[in-house]
């Protein structure tokens, strides 16, 4: 492993705006001590529009002055609601050297010097945002992510009731305005989890579930090959620059309780970890080594650091791993792997099954989410919905209802590799088995003979099952099952995955979904360059592809493109039509004439007009 | 516009075997005289599998010593099938001044000199491939197609059936073996087209069907832009290298008669064209000055090159214009904008729908298939299945029974974008309006505001659509409303849309679809990479992106890889646990007490054993 660089200078993240739009916040209608960010996308004035408000994760980094120095750590916004409630100081846990895998001397990175504070909530107080919910409190983060969903809006969009009724979505109840009070029943429901660590004060908070805006997660971390502290907080600035919701740490290696300080410290999106990972480490990475008492530890370690969920692979029971064995895949998730091997070594039950309990006691305690790992998920087509596979899903059923139980918020993890036709019904058996928690998938990748392309393979599946009902889609990179992915494969994965949750969001329905749709689309039509590239995923990128072929700024409102030209421009030929169409008088005598043909599809509206109804927001 | 330079040397085109696989030839039984091309992937002896038999659309170019030499032309494989047929030589159509734009000189791109004769059918005689299946005649072309679709097997594989019921079809009845006269009965029933004018010998012949394998398309053509001649064949060649079953040049401005007669001596594939872009250059870019004479003279030219389908737009009729008016992107494609302008300028009925029947006749008299354009596809997620659309899509259901009873193949085009929740009744609604004629959709698109990233949200669009029913899927770009695209970007284009054809062909319950996918997976799990560099859709990225952490050849048997390091590896932890389970005497007592504790998923088989069953081709 080479020398560690911890960040010395801001220069080590990636800040300012993203390109064309500029941070905004808005506060929900009597709460100005809460400030809500998006990014806003004003438009060329020649398009007599408002500006575009889109869902922003990409945190303080984006903002003018940005944040950017990793040291100070986030602004922590939480800090006076949580300190509201009963929660109270403790002493943290001691840091040991088996944390930081050993690490000493310029091998150590040092911890991030940004102040933490360490919280625990009490026993027979509110301390999860379930137990608030269920008690009819709405919490400052469920308004928070309640006017979030709205995208802002103080009231309900024009149409959305038409949208709504438009999609197909499965049984999802989307309103067509979210209130805290939805946020909070849903939460209360089980029905949503808000991921929000008493110890993350810096979370801007956020809302999974499948009545709300399909999510999106990207996982980093460093492999045994490593990268530096820089990187690794680098990575998560990038993903969320690109539209990740959550990030996943799966960091292993030396120095990862360290690493994971400078990443919580400094994220606004939940961070969530498989504590596994960890646990392997400080026994040797020798699976049958593990013990509840060293997992227990790795919890307590994490949760105090602010992680907001965990993957615990609690449903890898010993009767289910003679289930895999004539499997064409066998087990492809990690954790999944170690369980079973660990079941099988000493021929007992999975010590997380046995303490499941307790591990409800000990995440409730810092309102950690539980992301109820598969870790018997399809590694190929072969495999999908196998045996396996389905009675670890309804062990993770039985496992929601003792975490419910316990006060703690639910998420289920999913598949993974399925052909199309199967993808449903994954869907369905979890809503059942699980009594409805968020589902959060990984893909599902379907088809096995892309390597190189697997986020596309996967991209199609999640697209669908996010359509289905899925809360959350978990990124695939194009590097997936070839190796670690770098900074261009992470945002390939996050805006490929952006596209797949709006494309279900659209699908589905949600009311102010189509409005990015509808404006691009316009500006498109209207040969506004500039805004085209400002409204699309990947600013960047579009304008970039946009000027290999016409780069001249004069280009940016050229009414072709080198695609077709300007002689075989249908946009062109269509507004000349709509320009021709208005200047001929005998038009409208013409139509009668159709009409009385008996032309049943001819909706009488003016051919002809100045367009002016398309340049109202819809 | 540069001066062209003519290919002169093979060089020009990309040649030599896809890495990791060898083009081999296979014959239906009794026909030694017809030889199919495929390509057969040797595994690793470690593996004791058989080689892995993949479609192959690459033509000679792939084969060892290949074919390159563009100015002899490709080998004429069809011409005795043809000459035995009723068809007589003619002496072709002699080229005008304006066929090439009215190039001179230096920027006169010269013919291809590989020799050409044309000929013609005749009246009342069998001419096209679906008159030949009506009247009960399986053709070469027929048997060459079925034993294509086959993958060169000799007979059904084992566990078809089995695969067949797996799938769900909507309703498509795909046979667990391809035969030559099943071939014919879908050809004779309008439901499949074999796209093969008598003119174009070189093809290697293919069947477009919803009941066969989902076949790709990809577009070329040089724009206003330009390039040079050997830069479109290469195109053509680099597309189908990949994986396009047909290739579409779009080519507008000088030099298009001749380039085209080098893509078409040169063409393995079908070649489809738009008529109307060139017939529009006769005429100076000016709509309303197309006539029928000039695009009647126009397909002739171009039936008389070989072109074995051709895009008519003969569904934009005068009375569906107006219902383009409010929308929010008008007419997005570029024939169907030409043809409304036409039709809105003169007042008067499209000359290509009342010249319609005209138009079969000629087809019919070469076998130019039709591909009827969907000139008002929806440009936008707004705009998706709108009245505009579908009522052109009732009229081509009309063309196609005139078509039909002219003896001409047809199939029809579909959108566009079409947000996920509307794909299905698309696909429903052109099997009703168009008697089960062949689809074939470009995309669609599922969501407008990912400009630079549209392969990906077209090819979730794509594979769904696939599934649903759809025969042949036109690819998309990351350059679509962006720009011309370039090599890197034909082959995103095209990989990604044979990723959605085969996930549909799986989805649809194709029978020897998931033997590629089992064979990679198997690969995969044994470690092997180089078996799973060659078994995938690119093995060049895969390699490459494989190669970028871990280069050394080594690491080609190395039981992990960078993504997750050795000891994270699950695929290696999964090996050690089949490994120690085998040697674990006391396992089966074990196994016996989880039955009687009630199990009820417990599949009672070996649970460790050799592995040896997973070695053979399913």
């Amino acid at each position: 492993m080479n020398k560690i660089v911890p960040p010395s200078s801001p220069d080590h993240v990636t800040t300012g705006p993203i390109q064309g739009s500029v941070k905004a916040w808005s506060s929900p209608p009597g709460r100005t001590d809460i400030r809500v960010p998006f990014r806003e996308i004003a438009l060329d004035p020649s398009a007599n529009e408002p500006p575009v408000r889109v869902y922003d994760t990409s945190g303080p980094y984006t903002a003018s002055p940005p944040h950017g120095d990793v040291h100070r750590g986030l602004p922590r916004i939480r800090e006076k609601w949580i300190a509201a409630r009963d929660t109270h100081d403790v002493t943290p846990r001691a840091v040991r050297p088996e944390d930081n895998g050993f690490a000493t001397g310029s091998q150590l990175v040092p911890p991030c010097p940004a102040p933490h504070t360490v919280r625990e909530g009490q026993d027979g107080k509110l301390v999860t945002q379930l137990e608030h919910a269920r008690a009819g409190i709405i919490t400052e983060e469920m308004i928070y992510a309640a006017h979030r969903e709205n995208l802002g809006r103080a009231e309900m969009v024009a149409g959305a009731e038409e949208r709504r009724a438009d999609g197909e979505d499965f049984g999802a109840s989307i309103p067509a305005f979210i209130t805290p009070e939805f946020v909070r029943s849903e939460i209360a429901a089980g029905r949503a989890i808000l991921p929000a660590n008493i110890n993350h004060p810096e979370l801007e908070p956020m809302v999974i579930g499948r009545n709300f805006l399909v999510k999106v997660n990207a996982n980093i971390g460093n492999s045994a090959v490593t990268s530096s502290v820089a990187e690794e907080v680098e990575k998560m600035v990038w993903s969320i620059r690109w539209g990740a919701d959550t990030v996943m740490d799966l960091s292993t290696g030396r120095n990862i309780h360290n690493i994971r300080d400078w990443i919580v410290r400094n994220a606004p999106v939940p961070i969530g970890t498989v504590p596994l990972y960890q646990a392997l480490e400080k026994v040797g990475g020798v699976p049958e080594n593990l013990t509840w008492e060293v997992f227990r530890d790795t919890l307590i370690e994490q949760a105090e650091q602010g992680v907001d969920y965990f993957t615990i692979h609690a449903g890898v029971r010993l009767r289910h791993v003679p289930l895999t064995a004539n499997r064409v895949t066998g087990i492809v998730s990690r954790g999944g792997a170690i369980m079973a091997g660990w079941c099988l070594h000493h021929h007992r039950e999975s010590f997380l099954y046995e303490h499941f309990a307790e591990i409800c006691d000990i995440m409730r305690r810092y309102d950690v989410s539980f992301s109820l790992g598969d870790g018997l998920r399809p590694g190929s087509i072969a495999d999908a919905n196998d045996a396996a596979q389905f009675a670890e899903l309804e062990t993770l059923g039985e496992l929601t209802k003792i975490a419910w139980e316990h006060g703690c918020q639910v998420m289920i993890e999913g598949p993974g590799h399925v052909p199309m036709h199967k993808i449903r019904v994954n869907v369905e058996k979890q809503l059942r088995e699980c009594g409805e928690a968020p589902f959060y998938t990984l893909g599902p990748l379907t088809t096995d003979i892309a390597p190189g392309y697997d986020h596309i393979t996967s991209g199609i599946g999640a697209a669908m099952i996010g359509w289905f009902g899925t809360a959350m889609l978990c990124y695939v990179t194009p590097k997936e099952h070839l190796g670690l992915p770098d900074r261009n494969d992470v945002k390939t994965g996050v805006i490929t995955y952006r596209i797949a949750a709006h494309a279900a969001d659209l699908a589905k329905g949600h009311p102010a979904a189509q409005l990015r749709d509808d404006a691009i689309s316009r500006a498109r039509f209207d040969f506004r360059w500039n805004d085209q590239f400002k409204l699309s995923l990947d600013p960047d990128t579009a304008c970039a592809y946009h000027d290999e072929t016409m780069p001249r700024e004069a280009h940016k409102s050229a009414h072709f493109c080198s695609m077709c030209g300007p002689k075989f421009c249908s946009m062109r030929i269509s507004h000349d039509l709509r320009e021709n169409a208005a200047r001929q008088a005998g038009l409208e005598q013409k139509k009668e004439e159709f009409r009385e043909g008996g032309n049943r599809l001819y909706v009488p509206r003016s051919l002809c007009g100045t367009n002016d109804e398309t340049k109202q927001p819809a």
